[in-house]
C-alpha cells in the first residue's frame, strides 16, 4: 500500500473509533486511564528493552548527548508516566457541559454542549513521554488520536502505544483509539497534514522547522504550539535586584524549554547600572552574550548580534540583548520579533506596565514575573497538551477544554423558517 | 509596487490601526459605528452612482439576474445597512471580559481577558453589504479589517469603504481601521493568505471554490464558513405532515442560502407513503429531483443521481434524494457528505433523535424543525459574520465573540521558578 494511503487507511480507524469515544463515560475513560498506568508499570521491561534499543541506535547515528537524555527512559520516568495517567483520570471531564441554553421565541430550544474534535492528530519530536501524555488527553476528552512521533524513539514509541491499546480494550474502549504511524519519511507528516475530513484538527509540537512544515503544508486547521522566542523587558523603574534574579531564572532554570527567555531588552537609563551585573551573573552560568552596539559599549565582551539573533529561538545557554530608547521601542522590538508565547516587563511603574500589557501581542504577557511560569501545571490546569502561539481557538497552555470544540442541538416540534 | 507588496502594506497599516483599536473604549466606537449610518444615509447617492456603474458593467459581461439582483443597492437596502450599524452599536461590547481568573499558591495573579484578534482578513463574493456588515462588526470587537470583495462589486465597495473611513476618522478612530484590496487578480487572495504576523485570521465568505483555495494556500489561521449541504432525514417514525412541511420550508424558502437543505433521506419503510407527496409538493414549487434507485421505483419522474450529487450544493431548486436501510445508514451517508454546517432528523422516536444528534458531525443539529434556522439573528446573537463549518475555534453563526482571542495577564511581585 502507499504510504498516503496507508496513513489515511489509519485516520479511518481512528475517526471509526471516536464515534464511540465521542459517547463513552467518564467511567470508562478514567477506568481505561487507570489500567493504562498499571500496564506500563507491570510491562516496564518490554518498554526498557525497546527503549534501549532506540538509544543503541541513537548512539550509532552519533546523536548529541542532551538529546540521548531526552530519548532515555528509566523506571522513574515510567513511573511519572503513569502518574501522569492517573492524574488525568482525576480530571473533570470536559465533554457534554453546556455553556450555552436558550429558548427562541418560535420555542425552538438550542443548546451549545462540548463535545470532541474527533480524530486529533498529534505530531511531536523526541521525548517518549509526549506519547503517553497525548493519548491520555485525547482520550480523557474522548478524542481518538493519531500519533507521530520522532524517528529515534520509534521503537519504544511503539511499545507504549501496543501497551495503552491494549489496555484500552481491555477497558472496553475500540481498538483504533490511538493509532500510531510507524512510516519514518518525512513526507508522512505532509501526507496526515492533508486528511481533511478523517483529522479534525493537527497539533504539532517541536521546534519552529516541523511547526512551519505543518503550517506550510496543512488543509486541516492546525493548532500551532511551543516555539518560544520569549522576551524580558527591564524598564527605567525596575527593581534591578528583582530584574536580575527574574532575568537568570528565565534564561537558565531550563534553557531548553520554550517559556524560557531568548531576548533581554533594557532601557537605557539604567543600562549601565544593570547590564555590567546582569552580564558577571549570566557568565558565571556559562550564557554566551550576543548584543546589539549601545550594550557592547557598556560591555566589550558581548558578542555582535546579527539580524537573525533576534528572531532565534535557542533552546541554549545563548542571550540576545539590546539597549531599547523607552517602552515603545521594547514593544515594537517584542511585537515584531516574538513568536507571541510569553514576555514579561520588570517595573514599578503601574502604568508603564498596563501599557506593556495592552500592546504586546503575546498569549501571556507578565508583569514582574519570570516567563518560565507559563505552563498547564503552573497555570492550575492540571495538565497540558502544548502551550498554543496562536489566536484561534486556543491560547497559551492548553488543558483538556482546547481538546473539544462545540455543538448545537436545537431540538424542535415542527419549526419551520 | 508589486501586488504582494502592496497588499503587504496595507495590511502593515491596518496591524497599526489594531493596535489603537484595541484599547478604543465602547463608546468610541459605537459613536464611530452611528456616525457610520448617518453618513451612509447622507451619501447614498454617492453609493447609488458608483453601484449603477457597477451593475452596467455587470450587465456588459452578461452576468445572470439573480446575480444582479445580490449586487443592486437601492435607498432602501443602504436603508438596511445603515439600521445594520445601529444594530452593531447596541450590542454588548466583547472586549475586557475576565472569563478567568486565580490567584496561585506562589502569589502570581492570572486573568485571562478577551482581546480583538489585530487584523481580520476577510475575503467575500458579490454582495456589498458584507462591505459594511463586516467593517462594522471587526470594528465593535476592536479589529482593523482587509476585506476583499468580488470584482463585480468593487466601485461600490471602495465607495463604501470610503465612506465609512471618513465616519471612523471623523469619531477619531484610526484612518486605517478599514483597508479594502482593490487589485482584481485572483492572486490577491493568495497573497492576503500568506500574511502570517501581519493578518491574523482570515475568514473567506464564499462558496466551496473559494473557501478550499484559501484553505489550500493559507498560512494564516483561517475560519471557514458558509458552504452548506444540509441534510434532513425523514425517520421511520417521523410525523409525514411535518416532515413535509419541514422539507418543503428548508428547500424551498430561500434557495441560495447555506442553510437551505440540498439532500433529503428517507426511511425504506415510510419512503411509499411520503416520496410521492413530497415529489408532488416539490414539482409544484418547480423543485427538480434527483434520486437513487430505490426512489426512482416509487417515483420513476425522479431523475437519476450521481455519486457527485450527493456532495453538491446546489444553491438552488434542485434536491436530491436516497432512500436509506435504517438510522445508521442515514448517519453514515450524513457523515461522508456534509459540510458540517445543518442536518436535521424528523422523528417522534426520542431515542433516535438523540442517537442522531450525537453522532452526526455538524455545527448544529435538529431534532423536528427546518436547517433554515441557522443563523446569528435566529439564534439570538444580534449579528453574524458568518457560519462556521469548522470545528476549531467558532462553530456555527459567529457572533462578536468569533471575534476575538484571549490574552493571559499575569502580574507578580518577583516570582521565579
Amino acid at each position: 500500500m502507499l504510504m498516503k494511503e496507508h496513513i489515511a487507511e489509519q485516520a479511518k480507524l481512528a475517526k471509526t473509533a471516536a464515534l464511540k469515544l465521542a459517547t463513552a463515560t467518564s467511567e470508562m475513560k478514567n477506568a481505561a486511564l487507570l489500567k493504562m498506568a498499571q500496564e506500563l508499570i507491570s510491562r516496564q521491561a518490554e518498554i526498557l528493552a525497546e527503549n534501549a534499543l532506540d538509544i543503541a541506535a541513537a548512539i550509532e547515528k552519533g546523536t548529541r548527548t542532551n538529546m540521548l537524555d531526552r530519548l532515555k527512559l528509566t523506571p522513574e520516568r515510567i513511573s511519572d508516566m503513569a502518574e501522569g495517567l492517573r492524574q488525568t483520570a482525576k480530571l473533570p471531564d470536559p465533554i457534554g457541559i453546556e455553556d450555552f441554553h436558550t429558548v427562541r421565541p418560535n420555542g425552538l430550544k438550542i443548546s451549545r454542549r462540548r463535545v470532541p474534535f474527533g480524530v486529533i492528530g498529534i505530531i511531536y519530536e523526541s521525548r517518549p513521554n509526549v506519547t503517553v501524555d497525548a493519548a491520555a488527553l485525547c482520550l480523557k476528552s474522548g478524542n481518538a488520536c493519531v500519533l507521530r512521533g520522532g524517528s529515534e524513539a520509534i521503537r519504544t514509541n511503539k511499545k507504549l502505544v501496543d501497551i495503552l491499546t491494549d489496555a484500552a480494550i481491555s477497558a472496553g474502549l475500540p481498538k483504533h483509539s490511538i493509532e500510531f504511524i510507524e512510516i519514518i519519511d518525512r513526507d508522512a507528516v505532509v501526507a496526515m497534514c492533508r486528511l481533511r475530513k478523517l483529522i479534525d484538527v493537527i497539533i504539532p509540537r517541536g521546534g519552529a522547522g516541523l511547526i512551519s512544515r505543518v503550517v506550510e503544508h496543512s488543509t486541516v486547521p492546525v493548532i500551532e504550539t511551543g516555539t518560544g522566542v520569549c522576551h524580558i523587558y527591564v524598564d527605567k523603574a525596575a527593581d534591578s535586584d528583582m530584574a536580575l534574579k527574574i532575568a537568570m531564572n528565565a534564561k537558565t532554570s531550563r534553557p531548553s524549554v520554550c517559556n524560557a527567555m531568548e531576548t533581554l531588552l533594557v532601557h537605557k537609563d539604567v543600562a549601565a547600572e544593570f547590564l555590567p551585573k546582569m552580564y558577571q551573573a549570566m557568565k558565571a552560568a556559562k550564557v554566551e552574550l550576543r548584543g546589539d552596539e549601545l550594550s557592547r559599549k557598556i560591555c566589550p565582551e558581548i558578542i555582535p548580534a546579527t539580524e537573525e539573533d533576534w528572531s532565534t529561538e535557542y533552546n541554549d545557554l545563548i542571550l540576545s540583548v539590546k539597549i531599547v530608547e523607552n517602552l515603545d521601542e521594547a514593544v515594537a522590538h517584542i511585537n515584531k520579533y516574538n513568536t507571541q508565547h510569553s514576555d514579561s516587563i520588570i517595573t514599578n511603574d503601574a502604568e508603564a506596565a498596563k501599557k506593556f500589557q495592552a500592546e504586546v501581542d503575546a498569549a501571556t504577557v507578565y508583569v514582574n514575573a519570570s516567563t518560565r511560569f507559563t505552563d498547564g501545571f503552573e497555570f492550575g490546569f492540571g495538565a497540558e497538551i502544548g502551550i498554543s502561539t496562536q489566536k484561534l481557538h486556543a491560547r497559551g497552555p492548553m488543558g483538556l477544554e482546547a481538546l473539544t470544540t462545540m455543538k448545537y442541538f436545537v431540538n424542535g416540534d415542527g419549526q419551520v423558517r
